[in-house]
């Protein structure tokens, strides 16, 4: 793999040698996720064109990353191609993925390649915190207000379109194909301190609350009227399509928050509340003012669905 | 993925969030590396047993961290599964990857899983050193002696044989099936200040001498009688067979070296030269007192070779 350019200078060292050397800040803590992305899973190469794969690959990671308000430092990838597979499918991914690396100043520092059956491609991110202060999804407290980023459900309705066999154009506004993590978002509320609890919205609405309440050990409530509906899509997506990459997060009533972060709309959605029972953790108050449950279906079921 | 225990108190929060949290001593340098593995590329089923696949697949990227002289503090997993594959293959393989983690006290933080054609395991490895003091590929210089621990050749002779259809005991003794990675030598030759720069021998010595030469901008003569062939295995693959796990490094002629670090042989095989012309890096002097050229085959020669 050639070497990344230099783009941020916590890496003191990055491809070329047995590992890749990173300086994190005096008082900060490393904060690392992973991400594998397999073809005919997580894209189809019929769907997605190279560079839109690579942004995915990558967006899904620094995703993580900004739901803990951590600031991304260097990424790393494992590759495995498949034989057959032409050199600009390669050549695209990786503009796709070194693009969005750029806007972020994440440096490509290392990985590995091999052949394999299917393209699979792991991502690992790597990035810091000070210490004690990134976003935990378990710290929500009854009372606590739900806010979300952005609208909800567009990546789901996509991908139905892409399932019903129709045509879609991959424009690099799209959230399905071209998803901007909200990494800044992030970085502010843990900045401010405003945000208690925060989880990126990768599943699903409904599943990724109920990590947010499994991990706080609390119940939530969620009103139908508030949820900030994508284009194209309906109710039902915006609570259980996944790959949105907004962010979820809970806040104390008495904390401001603004309506809008860095131009990305704030939606507050619903109330953290005292846990019951868990197998009914979430309700939604519906428009008719009666409560129901929302299960956790999530991006699955939708994909099963097809 | 289950949480692993606490056994390495750098990781402040482990799975169960959309990132983990590392804290790296101050002073120190992050070390990080990414190895990939895949079914019928890396290992075959037939022949590897999944408690040895899990095994490997770890031992790869400490054996990374032990060319550095690093102290590795926790790994990643990210997994690819058949959707055939049975619960006690995958069991199998966690345990190995698990005994081994213990031994060195890292810690499993996250990962991935997904369906997958086939079995498909990226290991990140993340680490620590004191800043600066990390072994480079790239501080060999003219005049220095060349070292490798432990015998070579060993692990291509078994593959050797697996390819030839032979039954082969994957005995825990076994350095094919059971690579110990060289974690404390490599830690205790950089303690002391010893080597001047480290590679551990994955690829084979001729390929991995050669990246050291590279990176060094030097050449390297290797003695042929000196070379510690392992039971079983040739000159031939002593020189060029993969998956050894030893560590090659060069230190000053003035430096005091011991025949072993903490009961591994170590022993002196070559010296590094000014380069002349990059074609001909490495050469190999014979028991007839000849110099010829060694061209760096390595492991991916032999594996074609069957």
């Amino acid at each position: 793999m050639a070497a990344g350019a230099a783009i941020n200078k916590a890496v003191v060292r990055g491809i070329g040698d047995d590992c890749a050397i990173l300086r994190v800040r005096s008082g900060f803590e490393l904060l690392v996720t992973t991400d594998l992305c397999i073809e005919d899973v997580h894209f189809r190469r019929e769907w997605h064109p190279p560079q839109s794969v690579g942004h995915r690959c990558l967006a899904r990671g620094l995703s993580d990353m900004a739901a803990m308000g951590g600031e991304p430092l260097s990424c790393f990838l494992s590759l495995g191609l498949p034989s057959g597979l032409s050199q600009s499918w390669v050549d695209g991914f990786l503009q796709g993925l070194h693009d969005l690396a750029q806007r972020f100043k994440v440096q490509l520092s290392g990985g590995d390649i091999s052949s394999a059956q299917q393209i699979t491609a792991d991502i690992v991110v790597v990035g810091q915190a000070p210490a004690g202060k990134a976003l935990l999804r378990s710290r929500a407290r009854p009372g606590d207000r739900i806010y979300v980023t952005g609208d909800l459900g567009g990546s789901a309705a996509v991908l139905r379109q892409l399932y019903q066999g129709k045509k879609v154009k991959s424009a690099k506004s799209s959230r399905h194909f071209y998803p901007a993590p909200r990494v800044e978002v992030g970085g502010w509320l843990r900045q401010k301190g405003l945000a208690k609890s925060m989880i990126d919205l990768s599943d699903g609405l409904s599943v990724d609350l109920a990590h947010i309440c499994e991990e706080s050990r609390v119940s939530a409530i969620i009103y139908e009227d508030r949820v900030p509906v994508a284009k194209g899509a309906g109710l039902s997506l915006a609570l259980h399509g996944g790959e949105d990459y907004e962010l979820l997060f809970t806040a104390p009533a008495k904390a401001k928050l603004p309506n809008g972060i860095g131009g990305i709309k704030v939606t507050e959605i619903g109330l953290i509340r005292k846990r019951s029972n868990y197998s009914s953790a979430i309700q939604i108050l519906g428009e008719n003012g009666k409560e129901r449950s929302l299960a956790p279906l999530g991006w699955e079921h939708f994909r099963k669905q097809g």
